[in-house]
């Protein structure tokens, strides 16, 4: 059976990154991949600037301390300073302020001491250039200063407001859709018949493509009946990634991979050996990526972060692999019969100092997401390997729609 | 001065949890907090389920294999068995399907044989009870299975949809503003005249409220005039959390202190021990908490991570710390000459298994946002201590606002 890395390897040599741009503004490029090189239109700093509240000096006029100056002028930030400053004159400067022709250094207020008469006494020496920061000193004007396909964070929108970057262009994210599959399935505002569950796969997903910046679309339930998932299949294709949960294990009324091969999806694999999530499909039409996800919760949550997520990251622009993952010593022995799959274990992963340990938790299987919400990571036991003792040091995964540090109560 | 930790203290014991509560869809629940108690209105497993594509058999009928069984119906999943299984006869069964009368155990597809007329060749022999989950045996109606005060994740969702809850009840996020001050400020689309800088602290600060899932009201530019900044902080001061920045410094022309004082804001500190952002003040006004942010970039950027991200975390009802720290190897001595202040170094983290190393950047002080592009996180230097050497274990602190495995190209 295929293995995950070579599955995960055929899934991301057919992923490319979408073409689209869209030009937003700074309230909205948090998170998005910088589609233009970006270029200052200023000097940084613009001008010699005070990096101190305090007074602007001559140097050289303060090598005997302390000293007495005239103060000839105050300079608050945001003002320009209109005299020169000469021998025996200061200029009170404010953070930020431009530091006035003649200084070459600034003390800082609290080594100083207000005179009457508009007199200040120096308390401290300065070296040239103390407390100044030079024009152009980090970023001089016309220099490029971001790189197209960087990821735009909280720095890097500071960077763009301050060189007036107030549109950005950012490349466009994929368009999902999600479509659940199975007669017994009805939606969370219904009461279930005999026999029916409630949708839930659908929401999981949505939740977790949210956790990443993305609103999929979502198609509905098709019920297994071959004319329905044929129509609301062929609307799926008109994204850029289709999600199809349910459907496509070997049960007789599985008619996902058939109606799809009939749709020109050329199908790359309908198996994985990872365990959960064994019957997993993937295919490409076109732009169009394929998913075919087990109908099984836990299976659908698990197979998102393994495949479905890398790919939406490399289609955002947004470079390697995004799933948090570490060593930790497995907190308890573990054991299975068959060793043929990969295999990701829900634990509450505790971490402390370089140390991180993992426990996992009761679960009963691939529909028992109750179990999951005491998990906040996976523990990835390999294939070859049956039994895993108390102590060993394995890899885990943080579930990647939440924060790693957070621990379920 | 003010340690850190004691100044976070403060902070925390003036922060309360919101109590508005939001009624919400589950397309909008993900990185809510709960505020209900969440029951269960089914059994999970609903009724005797069939974990396998397979044949559900009497176990005792198949204690001799290879065995011959009649098949006397199909059972797709959502629908409803209509016959009894007795000796001799087998219903052939989807994953998900119920059980029908009669049967003990499932035998997977894999180990069966088709044969002419509605009949099955059953190969191996099956336990009783095997590839069936029992009707409740997850969770049993009425359970509660959710708890107020929980953050919903991917998997919560997957409960709540489950559950039927398709409207949930959680805790509002707390409303935020923010406020620029300091006539030295123009917004990024006007040109900077002389003395001028644009504005890109308050773009950073709601990018970094948005990587929370937090969106605030941004109030604009307050010049450095007292009418001004009065009748903007009045505004801000509506809001849950009311940030400004600049303003706070000891310079002459800084009113917000003041002016925040005047209007009955209880100021309870305006400098802590940390660099950069020693100028941070803290104050709360009925249930409004107010921040005084350094005017400089990266220190704005800093005490936000520091201080301002776990109070909106609180405020959500979201427990604890959640900025994700660790131990890193330091890969470049520093020293710095005084100590009296925790100082944060911005750094490259690398990870490598559970070993992981932190390079400083080169960094030219509070100002330079460039310096911060190319890192992920920050060093944490301790009060006290004014030499680190190349080997030594550090304290890192990895940026809030991104995925921590993120490494700027």
């Amino acid at each position: 059976m295929l293995s995950v890395d070579k599955a995960l390897k055929i899934v991301m040599e057919n992923v490319r990154t979408i073409e689209r741009i869209d030009s937003v503004g700074l309230d909205s490029a948090n998170g998005r991949v910088l589609a233009e090189d970006i270029f200052s239109d200023i000097d940084m700093p613009p001008f010699n600037r005070s990096s101190m509240d305090g007074y602007a000096v001559i140097s050289d006029d303060i090598s005997n301390v302390p000293a007495e100056l005239s103060i000839i002028e105050e300079i608050p930030a945001g003002h320009f300073p209109k005299k020169r400053i000469v021998r025996g004159t200061t200029a009170k400067i404010m953070t930020g302020a431009p530091v006035p022709e003649g200084a070459d250094a600034v003390v800082m207020v609290e080594n100083t001491e207000s005179l009457k008469d508009s007199k200040v006494k120096i308390l401290s020496k300065a070296k040239k250039g103390e407390n100044i920061s030079n024009r152009g000193e980090d970023v001089k004007k016309g220099d490029k200063i971001l790189s197209r396909g960087i990821l735009l964070r909280c720095q890097e929108i500071s960077i763009l407001a301050t060189v007036g970057k107030y549109k950005v262009k950012v490349l466009s994210q994929p368009r999902v859709s999600i479509l659940a599959t199975g007669t017994e399935l009805v939606e969370p505002d219904k009461i279930p018949s005999i026999g029916q569950i409630r949708n839930s796969n659908s929401y999981s997903l949505f939740a977790q493509c949210q956790s990443i910046g993305i609103k999929p679309e979502y198609l509905g339930i098709a019920i297994d009946d071959e004319a329905d998932l044929r129509e609301k299949i062929k609307k799926g294709l008109n994204y850029d990634v289709f999600l199809i949960s349910g459907g496509i294990s070997m049960g007789d009324y599985d008619f996902v991979p058939s109606i799809l091969r009939d749709m020109d999806v050329k199908i790359e694999f309908e198996k994985v050996a990872i365990k959960p999530g064994k019957p997993v499909l993937f295919g490409t039409k076109d732009n169009t990526i394929v998913f075919g996800l087990p109908g099984n919760p836990v299976s659908t949550m698990v197979i998102y972060d393994i495949f479905v997520k890398p790919v939406l990251k490399k289609m955002s622009g947004d470079s390697v692999n995004f799933n948090f993952t570490g060593k930790a010593m497995i907190e308890k022995d573990f054991s299975r019969k068959k060793a043929e799959r990969q295999e990701y274990i829900p634990v509450r992963v505790t971490r402390s100092g370089m140390e991180a340990g993992a426990m996992p938790v009761e679960f009963h299987g691939s529909a028992d997401m109750m179990a999951i919400t005491k998990a906040n990571g996976l523990l990835i036991i390999p294939v070859g390997i049956d039994k895993i003792n108390k102590g060993d040091i394995c890899n885990v995964m943080w579930f990647s729609s939440t924060d790693p540090s957070y621990m379920p109560s």
